[in-house]
């Protein structure tokens, strides 16, 4: 995931505060104090980590869904069918980060007993960074991998239109020193969202990030947005059919494994119109089962020493980053100074307040 | 995989024909017959396919391995640690084709109680197209993943140097009158394979695909070869920090987790300097552990039909494909047909042949 710099005229709000009045907020549209507890959590790391796009932003959008009725905050996810090391949810349409949460959970202690396990949620909404509950497994010193199905934004290879999300991957696992590994990227070369900061930017688009709404490569952000999303790898001559093909393999594993909507029939991002229906999978797995205690994390900690050190390309704006590091530095940041959100973030977290009688709080004098 | 054209003057040679001949020079050299049998169905699929460069093509270079005594060709894997849903075996130095067939089918009997099964091989040698185990368990109605790491050939975002493999990832599932969904990918942008045959044609490269030895990008095939694959996705602005985090995530769940070699410490490609100790990890799932039979692929194959009538965009050179397709499509001329191999090939297989006592039959008499 981008993580992007913080604004230079932001508000620093104090995590523990984002997080308790994110959590009241959702309590006045009926959600449990348990449910809302996880939601926050989801969405105020996505901030602590830099992850503006994917954090408190998008509690308009998501009240908007239970206001409209299409999302049920109440609902509490049901054990569905399955074995010992595969079992399905349905999140009975509430909170995904919830369903999900709850989901994680039992692939994470399923893998005492199994090894290896895998819960697979249908009829489930956005659930946030697919990173956060790849790090809950490995947190807990397990590998974790998180997936899940999202509205068509990108256009298989060929293709002149959308019709597959930009499905993330998210894998997890600790990493010793380096804290943990955590790859979490769309499956799209940029997310929409990096579009968008192009378009307020007034940048022009390399080739390779999207194509415009005739099919043709887009090179300027407008044309991107009335346009789709590229997959990984751009174009067919630099494999970006290896991207469309893993997007439509996260799609196999998650909407399709588990009943719920996919591809072209998933609807639009935060639209109202209908439930989202969408699917995630959590496949954990424990080292210690084939393992001594510790001997994996040891051999990614040397691993990862011996990328850290590589020497550099010329021009290079840095060292060799382990994946999730940046997000890391961010979520240090964050919770030693706040989490920083712009001008129009906190806008629209005041607005919400108001109506809905729990005021955002001001951190210079709270 | 790249499914290359079959060459014009080649030989047409029955797949029966070679895989009786591959799995009899195998035991030419101590290979115990059923062990040979697994070898060659797996080298002879990949020529099926269309995959020259990972077939029969590369027998000069297994056998050198077990006459340096570097592979153990005689070698049974064994079960060393695990729980129900997750085990590791020990190839200890064998084939690579046979520990992995014998790991799939773990995980493929196992999802009948479990559900969703993971087997890690370590102590390995290569083990051909990562698709082939992948598609067995499609075969058998089940959704598989196979992973391997392999030897360093790109370089990490920002690096100069080869520090990992070009470690795949396949996932292949049934999609009924689709037949399988089958992807089947190095996580570099392309293979070194191709960059040699770029270079047998005199082409120039597109950024993205390699860097040369001081780490600039490389636009000939010489220059690449002498420096870098780039992960997919290619240079950083175009995301392929993406694909080195893929790739190191599947060196993460194979030769990591699995306690074999991993990244930089990898020997060179057919190196008979020492044993390789690679790794390979099967995830096998089982949709008819949530849901009814059948419905699963009823679901795939649908999504599937959106995605092959999907509007083209211009200069499009063919419809939209599913993962998979070309090498079908391959694999049915062959079968029809016989593989058709090129004359270096040709001579590779019969001068190996005549030197190990069992002559390359003439498909022509045969």
């Amino acid at each position: 995931m981008p993580v992007y710099a913080d604004p230079t005229d932001g508000l620093a709000v104090p995590v523990p505060l984002l997080r308790t009045w994110t959590a009241g907020l959702l309590g006045t549209v009926g959600t449990p104090a348990d449910i809302a507890a996880d939601v926050a959590d989801v969405l105020v790391a996505s901030d602590r980590r830099g992850i503006a796009s994917h954090g408190t932003a998008r509690l308009p959008n998501y009240i908007a869904l239970v206001e409209a009725g299409v999302l049920d905050p109440a609902a509490r996810p049901v054990r569905d069918g399955g074995r010992t090391a595969l079992v399905r949810f349905d999140a009975r349409n509430g909170w995904g980060h919830h369903a999900s949460r709850v989901a994680v959970d039992w692939a994470i202690e399923a893998v005492a007993d199994v090894g290896a396990a895998t819960a697979v949620v249908h009829n489930s909404n956005h659930y946030g960074i697919a990173g956060w509950y790849a790090m809950r497994a490995a947190e807990r010193g397990l590998i974790g991998i998180s997936l899940s199905n999202t509205s068509p934004l990108v256009a298989p290879t060929r293709a002149r239109t959308a019709m597959i999300g930009t499905n993330p991957i998210a894998i997890a696992a600790p990493a010793g020193r380096h804290g943990s590994f955590s790859l979490d990227m769309a499956t799209s070369t940029v997310p929409r969202g990096r579009i968008e900061v192009a378009a307020r930017r007034g940048e022009a688009l390399p080739v390779g990030w999207a194509i415009d709404a005739d099919g043709r490569p887009a090179l300027t952000p407008e044309a991107a947005l009335a346009g789709a999303l590229h997959p990984l790898g751009g174009e067919e001559g630099t494999a970006g059919y290896k991207g469309y093909g893993l997007g439509l393999a996260v799609d196999m594993l998650t909407g399709v494994l588990g009943g719920a909507a996919f591809g072209p029939n998933v609807i639009g991002l935060f639209s109202t119109e209908a439930p989202s229906d969408l699917g995630q999978t959590f496949i954990v797995i424990d080292p210690v089962a084939i393992d001594e205690p510790g001997a994996f994390q040891a051999r990614l900690e040397g691993y990862l020493d011996q990328l850290v050190a590589a020497p550099l390309a010329p021009g290079a704006p840095g060292p060799v980053l382990v994946p999730g590091a940046p997000e890391a530095a961010a979520e240090s940041r964050s919770d030693d100074h706040g989490v920083v959100i712009d001008a129009v973030h906190a806008a629209g977290l005041r607005k919400l307040g108001e109506r809905l009688g729990l005021p955002f709080p001001d951190p210079t004098t709270a």
